[in-house]
């Protein structure tokens, strides 16, 4: 047992593919520097803390933090709770019984409220402690940090099956020609920008981005629909789960017809879903919905490099502050170079952090507020971690080889035969 | 220009992450064998001979088809036009005028009606032709072949990301702790039995399956997921977007409250949407849905080895039996060996095939009717290709490693230190 005392470390808020990574890195870091004693896992965030629900992660074979690089989901459980008032002193009083001297806590803007609270307790009690927040949200929604941890992974799934769907409506048009593709993000559009990473053409999806940091009319949806159908005659739209209307309700929920049942209940319908039934219903095309849910934020097939290793530099390097001193801050990214894209571990006050939000800047959403900009293109291609998938051998032939050329021309011959 | 006259070769039905390996499977043999005169390309299936819409295939470089070997959806457009009976005549005239003797369509049970009909009016009108139907259908409901193309990839994806999403509903069972996944299949639950193929214990996610074969009563579902809900903590159920009710209609749409808006629109409501809002309303239980949709059936990222390769094989056989001579057959794969597992194309005449379905045989579904047996294991899991995703040094570490114990039992001490 080293004489500097023992830390613990919890997950909080939505998992990610590379929640783990950055849990791998605090305790690889850990178990690396001898000065820290014990390595307790929080179950559940704060609430393992409050409830003794802790784990000791010195027991675990070496091989599980390899192993966990790679591995998506929140290892330790995830959670939500909010520290009350009456939990504050029980939570001082907790690590002071545990001889906690680094707090290490991996999560969103709700987790560097409670990081900072932490430390704040801890200091009016005078009890020391070395609390450090690890950004982590696939809504890459935290100021001060060029980019959250999560969001690389979600952005290189969510452009990678915009380019598959767009070729799968692409090729079924005669059929279902309109495809709303429902992705995630709270209040900000970043993970539904992160569709055009793999667009090459004005021909590809995705034709039309919708954000909530833009109020969507329906007449104006209906209106950019018809418009894309009539040039490419198919269009895929991807829209944030969360797109508001003008009256800055969700897009789905202010619509009377659907909003509740009979019996008063809300009825859970999503953004996607009540879209691509407007498009039905008001312009009689046949239009489906894809809503990858779960599945866009834990894809490790389909993870980012870049990420899964930022990743774990931020756990590693919120341990190596913690023990040199700090207290009360957030790790960020700072980018260094985008060609070859370079990064360095930052730090920030967390009362900077908490409970604030960076959505998309103005100058990455198009004047129509239905696509990104290239500047925003910039910005996030180097995080994907290598090339976008975009199989433009096949969008490049367009319209003289197999890819389809404009149906609506419809040639009258067949192509002359070239002879063997 | 070769004396045994030109291929003509077409793509029908939903796209798949394969269909195109198998095109390239067929224009290769074509290439590299002498006795095909041009190879021309059906532009969105039959409709593509009857529009005169058709692509030269001999035009593209070489690399094109090595690199369509790994594109998903169907590069020539697929369609699901079903021929009348006056496109027969003109269908025979328009082969005639091409000089086209061998017809390779690439399809489902629709498509192999189509290349029945096609061989039935060429023999009728005397004229020459060597037609062959390629399988090809996620729902791999075709009866006669062991499996579909198809049919490997989508369950590598299903059964992938059922492990990821159960991790991710697990580490947020405090909050979220039903999740409902919606897959494909028409009338068969193929796909859905596919999310068990990465399930290592009884905690593991999908907890429940259902099937179109079994109709479920709302009062037995419920108890199901509360049932799994006291013994796991969370539930991952994996549902056909075709599941019944005791009445035989889609769950979902036969409930009157939410089948049609005021109007008289029907509302375009899915299976999991409807079920996850009725645990939420009935059980009091959180609970989200995910609706892969297209996403499912085009990810190369996920798309079995084994798969790709029979797609392959499939196409170049349809040539090769079409050249020896045959007419009015469907490619089948028999399998040989499963450990290792090999292998080989078969024949079957399409009047066989046509409009039939092989649903998910009795010995594959529980006695309960709510999941899969190991029966069905046997069968599926050498079609994905190398091992089921399981991050098994996660789920076996339970209850004493990192991994979540049983969190009813919330011991009130924490772990004693074993100390470094």
């Amino acid at each position: 047992m080293s004489a500097n005392g023992n830390l613990l470390v919890g997950q909080s808020g939505g998992c990610t593919a590379v929640i783990n990574a950055s849990l791998a890195g605090v305790v690889q870091k850990a178990l690396y520097d001898g000065r820290v004693g014990e390595i307790f896992g929080m179950r559940h965030g704060i609430e393992g803390l409050l409830l003794s629900d802790l784990v000791d992660l010195r027991m675990e074979p070496e091989d599980m933090w390899r192993r966990l690089r790679r591995t998506p989901s929140a290892a330790l459980g995830s959670g939500r709770y909010k520290l009350q008032e009456e939990d504050i002193g029980r939570i001082v009083a907790r690590l002071r019984a545990l001889d906690i001297r680094y707090f290490i806590y991996i999560g969103g803007n709700d987790s560097a409220d409670t990081a900072h609270r932490v430390s704040e307790a801890a200091r009016r009690e005078g009890y020391e402690l070395h609390a450090v927040a690890v950004p982590k949200t696939i809504d890459n929604d935290l100021p001060y940090t060029d980019h959250c941890p999560g969001y690389g992974s979600i952005a290189r799934f969510v452009s990678t099956v915009t380019q598959e769907v767009g070729l799968d409506t692409e090729a079924m048009r005669r059929i279902d020609p309109v495809k709303i593709v429902e992705v995630m993000g709270r209040d900000a559009g970043w993970v539904a920008a992160s569709a055009v990473l793999g667009k090459q053409r004005d021909t590809d999806a995705p034709h039309l981005i919708y954000v909530p940091e833009r109020p969507l009319s329906r007449e104006r949806f209906l209106n950019d629909i018809k418009e894309c159908h009539q040039r490419h005659g198919y269009v895929v739209a991807v829209v944030t789960e969360t797109v508001r209307d003008e009256s800055g309700g969700s897009i789905a929920r202010t619509d009377p017809v659907f909003s509740h049942d009979p019996f008063g209940h809300r009825y859970l319908t999503g953004a996607a879903s009540y879209l691509a039934d407007l498009v039905a219903r008001e312009l009689g095309l046949r239009a489906r919905f894809d809503k990858p849910g779960t599945i866009q934020r834990m894809s490790m097939a389909m993870a980012s490099e870049v990420d899964l290793q930022e990743a774990y530099e931020v756990g590693a390097h919120a341990v190596r502050v913690a023990l040199n001193g700090e207290d009360d801050k957030m790790v960020t990214i700072e980018r260094i170079s985008n060609d070859p894209y370079t990064s360095r571990p930052g730090l920030v006050p967390l009362v900077e952090i908490a409970n604030r939000q960076k959505l998309l800047p103005d100058e990455y959403i198009n004047a129509d507020g239905n696509h990104v900009t290239s500047t925003y293109l910039e910005y996030a291609l180097p995080l994907i971690g290598g090339e976008a998938v975009t199989y433009s051998h096949l969008r490049g032939k367009r319209p003289s080889g197999v890819a389809p050329s404009d149906e609506r021309k419809r040639p009258a011959l067949c192509p002359r035969p070239s002879g063997p």
